[in-house]
């Protein structure tokens, strides 16, 4: 059923702003309804597009697919492993239930006798005494540090992320040292351009314990910190050496957590895994009730899809441009209504259905897409309209800042095609 | 005449942090007196040294080398390029008198249609206009900003930082602009990592305005802000596009600034160019009295040098550790009077005496090389010995969370072996 995402500029050079962007009336109730936005009235009808080879080549993961997942049960301690291909760069991602007690699996991965947990007040009265033990037990030759951020997106800033250098600097780490990231997308992100940044780049290790960062923010070494104008605007890319997906920590997770994390599982099956999407429409169910089975086999899936595009275009010079579907929205979204507010994966849904809306409306999918997207995210309960608040002028003038713009031009990646043909397009 | 640099561990582990280390008495004027020191009493006692192969492997460099450099003059507006040789984030250094004149240089390693300069208060009224004028000349469609920040190590900082990312994100940058440093080994550094981390990474290009950025800190790829802790502590490797040395501006630069340069141009010789070494014995006075040809070598010759060991090592996991000969020490001096208080050179120069210094009462090097050293110094102006303030403590202190220390042992680069074979050790 997937339908094939494209990446589509609309020009927001200084001459065209001041023309009409009309971009779908925000506060319309009527605001999904295919015939209330007419593309060639825009500025925003599309570039020629071209057709590149098929995304779905071999997937670079060691675990076999699983057609009937419930078949195989998983079984503690026992990881299920996908390598993210990167030459020199590459690691593996862990995903299984009670990984927390096989510290093997952590103390491979760490470099030097000095580690520093960058994790939250949230999650370290969870795990932190749990994760210390898997990185010490057997191995007392290793001293563990750690450092406790406050909890939320607003605190993904350059004051909170100069606490992560204080504590490295006074505890006297050096090169050879391992910082771990112990939370969510927030704490990975913050941890890990802490750990490119530290001596000009030391060794780290993500362990996400939300579902969004297990799916998305922990793979593919995206790392960075917002400016108050703009999401992810400073950071840089760099890889862990490996990222450890401990299923348990979800049990943990508030609901309204754990459906944001849904809103990145949901894109993968859109953009290109539609055995996966029509998989998910029949499990959101066992998903939302946190059923073991179904989220381990979602989360590999899912690490599966970014694993492979990663793999394919480390740099987002490309095809990798692909995973923003929805993104570029949901960042004007997040930036405009303040950090924190909405949670990513909240304004991730409602930027998907403007897209998907979007590409409708330029006649690249069909209505069925289009309400399949809408049924689905409502199982989820996540939002699927952006906030009262916005104007179309917030989201153009947020939208100008994003890191998707080159040369002017705002690179939006929207769905073309017919259904379940995987193809990839992009704006040229 | 030059001698071989040795990396060389002293532990600062808890341990051993207990017993005294006996570095040379500061404070007392027999300091350079090779019996006031014996090494066989403290734990600066080396370990085993291995030789790896001779480090003077062809220069990567288009330029012929200079057998006279006076028999050839330079002409204005022709540069040598010394190629800095790291697959593809290879660059040129253009060096060369009247190169601003020459906007060809530089447009063609312009990305994008934005550029932002990041200068400082000195720099800006004296060159701003005129590279202003190199980027835009017959070219309208480059837009370019610049961002003036205050002059000075002290500013080398966080705070200053944000001035950059926040000129550049309303300026609406995006990922194919570029920035460009204007200035000093300062501005060098800030421009490159903010340029490293803005939106994970922009382009950026290298017009250093003093010996020292010339030589050092435009090549190579450090970039990087201090900790009020230590010096460089945060930071990236990331390469320019290009580096532009034009040796006019060396006309307004004060004469302390180009003494702390000349600390830099001392160092590759004794590392590893002994030719090198003994044309600036015979040379030092035309170049403090700078004589246009004279520059216009010394520079080149240093590039090439540091361009040779940055191809074998961009990340400095091994051969590149030489380069730091000097400033360990020399870090620890700026670190402890103040950031902005003595040169980076005057620091280096004295850090560099006490590296000679101590080599020399290892018995690893003729007291020749420390005479000559010291001579070659004394005609620079450049400190030879450490701040009077500074004690033992205060140097262990702050080599303790320096970057070159890994796992709990500080290298330290000396010198070791006779005089003119040129061989790299390093400590195991």
């Amino acid at each position: 059923m997937a339908s094939t995402p494209t990446q589509f500029s609309i020009s927001i050079s200084p001459s065209l702003k001041q023309q009409p962007i009309h971009l779908p009336s925000l506060q319309n109730p009527n605001f999904l309804h295919p015939h209330s936005f007419s593309p060639h009235s825009t500025n925003l009808f599309p570039k020629k597009i071209s057709l590149s080879t098929p995304l779905r080549s071999p997937i670079c993961a060691s675990s076999s697919q699983l057609m009937d997942p419930f078949s195989a049960k998983i079984q503690p301690g026992v990881p299920t492993i996908v390598n993210v291909d990167l030459g020199n760069r590459s690691y593996p991602i862990y995903i299984g239930s009670g990984l927390l007690n096989k510290p093997e699996l952590l103390q491979r991965h760490v470099h030097g006798k000095k580690v520093l947990i960058v994790t939250n007040t949230t999650v370290a009265p969870l795990y932190l005494d749990k994760v210390v033990d898997a990185l010490t037990s057997g191995n007392p030759n290793v001293s563990v540090e750690s450092v406790i951020l406050p909890d939320g997106e607003q605190y993904k800033d350059m004051d909170t992320l100069m606490k992560v250098f204080d504590k490295a600097i006074e505890s006297r780490l050096d090169r050879r040292c391992t910082f771990v990231a112990l939370g969510g997308g927030v704490i990975g992100d913050m941890c890990g351009f802490a750990a490119a940044s530290f001596l000009r780049g030391v060794n780290f290790i993500q362990i996400p314990t939300t579902v969004m960062a297990q799916v998305d923010s922990s793979v593919g070494g995206k790392t960075g910190i917002n400016h108050p104008l703009g999401k992810n605007l400073i950071g840089a890319f760099y890889q862990p050496q490996c990222v450890l997906i401990d299923t348990d920590t979800l049990d943990t997770l508030p609901e309204r957590e754990l459906a944001s994390g849904f809103a990145e599982v949901i894109k993968y099956g859109l953009i290109t895994d539609t055995e996966f999407f029509e998989w998910q429409e029949k499990n959101m169910q066992a998903l939302m009730a946190r059923d073991p089975n179904a989220l381990a086999y979602a989360i590999k899936r899912s690490c599966e899809n970014k694993a492979e595009v990663v793999s394919l275009d480390e740099r987002e010079g490309g095809v990798r441009a692909t995973l923003n579907l929805g993104h570029t929205f949901g960042h004007a979204i997040e930036t405009s209504v303040g950090y924190g507010q909405w949670l990513h994966g909240e304004a991730v849904a409602a930027g998907t259905v403007m897209a998907v809306d979007m590409s409708y409306r330029l006649g690249w999918i069909d209505d069925s897409i289009v309400k399949r997207v809408s049924d689905i995210l409502k199982q989820t309960k996540l939002p699927i309209v952006p906030p009262e608040m916005m104007t179309v002028d917030m989201f153009k003038s947020v939208m100008a800042v994003d890191k998707k713009v080159a040369d002017g031009l705002l690179r939006l990646i929207l769905l073309k095609g017919p259904l379940g043909k995987l193809r990839f397009h992009r704006g040229l």
